[in-house]
């Protein structure tokens, strides 16, 4: 029997007339998955999230590497075999690591839904890691990190992670590096996904045409193979380093700086507050203070924006900015003084009013697929968000003050404290 | 009073369960546009087609370049003000340019409705074409034509086009040559606009929440200011040069391969017929014959694929092959071997109700977002498949007999005819 708890939700206070029921359904066997029910298309999205990502791997590029082969063959089928029955059913599946987790992405037609579930399953749990497929995606991800050589955006990024986190997993390349993929044997990627993709702390979103009583069985037959508990995660808390400076010197008209320091994590009782204000100083696009400032003022910059992002152990506030080499040190400057402005002062009571508009008024673009809707069912699960969070969310915006926004920025917004690396050949 | 025929059909017969209804609405004024209700979320997408693309510019990208600057500065706003407006309201609005047609894309909230297609309004006739921007922006495509420098997929596919179409406009480059961007003025850019954005051959497509009545009048406001018709449009029948071969050398360990030959333009009797060789041979992925020979029994290419393209003036079936250099020519004598045997002998049995039941499958993945579906409702317009066209997609489909099939590869695929281009540094 599926047990099964049914709650109705409308989706955002202020507009009542558009619903959306979020469900929580267990299986027979206890896995659990959040659901959205749509019938309106015969199409069906899943999201999966694994607890365990490329911080705990041991050699840099691990986790990406092996979460890029996890289709590349499977249970009885070698890879153009497994592609080729994706390619033939029109069912789209594939892997991703971040720095705190995995995850999988599973789309399929209604009619195809068992099979679809199937390939899930074998991915999960027999992928084979073939040297044919093992050697070409390395070479695939060897050719990706020499093209990045040329890249500011990519350059500037991978060291400013290093720089923040010197002594943290967080630090290093998600890609990996030459020498570590180089390094990389079969026995290690088989030996991760055989440790960490497994039911502890897993969490699956569902969205699109099936029921709960479809549900139920089906997450059984597809989840119920993996082993039970992982290893403990042994990832240790991390501040991103303050206040260091760093140039990459690439031969490029233009430079690329990123800029960032310690933010907070997303259960911190600061989220909200700090989400606003990030959103006016450098999140809201061209309506940003950044925007307005450096680019709009005094033309420097083509692009500059800043957002948050909260790991596991420890979160940031990071933003980034372009132009030509002669503006990129007058940028950064007025960037400081903004972010100092912004800490001293805060926002304006205008500048939240227009900010809570936004925030609460505009979610509801993120819901247009049912790809998005199951993503957004796995972040509500591992942010522990609540099942009655789309209920909730514009409250909570709603409910932030102008003291709140102040206390914030200047818990969040420290100019001397922000490390700031540049990719390109800037001139005085 | 708004004039509207309304016509409920079954999206497929094969899933009688699923049903998208497709609306003709007429604005007082007189203004056309498909529309697909829904309601379920309070967003809305518009799509729009101009005839008249690049193939009617003079100089080479500017209908690309004039494309890039309608968002960037209409009407009372500058670029930042403009940009700001659509920022703040989480409106996206952007234009592009094909061959034979401009292209606008809108998707805005149901509550910023009537600004959003204020602000399409101003774009589409009074954008202001300001120094800044069209500098910034001739800045951002010469960045690009930089880079595609050093990609050989843009290479091989430039000069494919040129060398199959020497003496014809869609011989050029969409986005122009360094040369031609430099040229291109002001002025130019302006009386682009001005002559080709017009109400003659405009189609409109329309999906998310808004009924027929709320539609009309905004048709009018929004569409009516635009000049009733555009000059005549010269572009000659063309038919792609066959048999050409050409080398871009590349310092590249890989090599790309772009090959093929006229094809048939949309409204051809043999269209599906041809649309099912096209899968069985290059269109579907894994389990193509392209793949399985080429990729899979000789290992020989990382992806190997191919596609008709219906251009107005004249269709072309075109495909590409990406391998290592010492395996690029015997990769290209086997594909010239697979679309021998193709036009000899025609597909199997079984490769035909493959092909059927894929390709009337996996048509709902198609429309699984609000944009996807006023995109389609355009392509039903300027393909003039008919307001009943998705009810009659399945059966047009599965009418197709072996013999069509016979018939339309012999017609279609001529390995001598292959225009051949590599874009590396091949190895014999």
């Amino acid at each position: 029997m599926i047990r099964r708890l049914l709650v109705v939700l409308a989706l955002l206070t202020a507009w009542p007339a558009y619903a959306v029921t979020v469900e929580r359904v267990v299986s027979p066997g206890g896995i659990e998955a959040w659901l959205v029910q749509d019938h309106s298309n015969p199409i069906l999205a899943v999201e999966i999230a694994f607890a365990g990502g490329a911080a705990i791997e041991a050699k840099s590029g691990t986790a990406h590497m092996m979460s890029a082969l996890l289709d590349e063959g499977a249970g009885p089928y070698d890879s153009q075999a497994f592609q080729g029955k994706l390619d033939d059913l029109a069912i789209s599946l594939g892997f991703d690591a971040g720095k705190d987790r995995l995850r999988g992405h599973l789309k399929t037609l209604t009619e195809h839904r068992d099979t679809a579930f199937d390939l899930l399953r074998l991915a999960m749990t027999q992928a084979r890691f073939n040297k044919e497929p093992v050697e070409r995606i390395r070479g695939q991800i060897l050719a990706g990190l020499a093209r990045e050589q040329q890249s500011p955006e990519a350059q500037a990024s991978k060291a400013w992670y290093r720089a923040a986190f010197p002594d943290h997993p967080y630090g290093r390349p998600l890609k990996g590096d030459v020498a570590s993929i180089k390094a990389i044997t079969t026995a290690e990627l088989k030996a991760f996904a055989k440790t960490w993709m497994t039911r502890e702390g897993m969490v699956i979103g569902v969205a699109g045409d099936i029921t709960p009583a479809e549900l139920g069985p089906l997450l059984d037959r597809t989840f119920a193979a993996l082993p039970a508990r992982h290893p403990p995660i042994n990832v240790p808390e991390a501040a991103a380093a303050g206040g260091r400076t760093e140039l990459v010197t690439l031969d490029n008209p233009q430079s690329v700086a990123m800029f960032g320091s310690a933010g907070i994590k997303r259960d911190d009782p600061d989220w909200w507050p700090a989400y606003v204000v990030n959103y006016i100083l450098g999140g809201g696009g061209f309506s940003s203070r950044l925007t307005e400032e450096v680019r709009e003022k005094r033309g420097l910059a083509y692009s500059v924006y800043s957002y948050l992002m909260p790991f596991d152990r420890g979160g940031i506030i990071i933003g980034g900015v372009a132009t030509e080499n002669a503006r990129i040190n007058t940028s950064l400057d007025l960037i400081k003084a903004e972010w100092h402005r912004m800490a001293e002062q805060g926002p304006t009571e205008t500048e939240l009013a227009n900010a809570k508009t936004y925030l609460t008024g505009s979610f509801p673009l993120s819901l247009d697929s049912t790809a998005a809707i199951a993503g957004l069912m796995v972040t509500m699960q591992t942010d522990k968000l609540g099942l009655d969070y789309l209920e909730r969310r514009s409250a909570f915006i709603e409910a932030v003050t102008l003291a709140d926004t102040r206390r914030a920025a200047k818990r969040l917004l420290d100019a001397d404290a922000l490390t700031i690396v540049v990719a390109g050949r800037p001139t005085p």
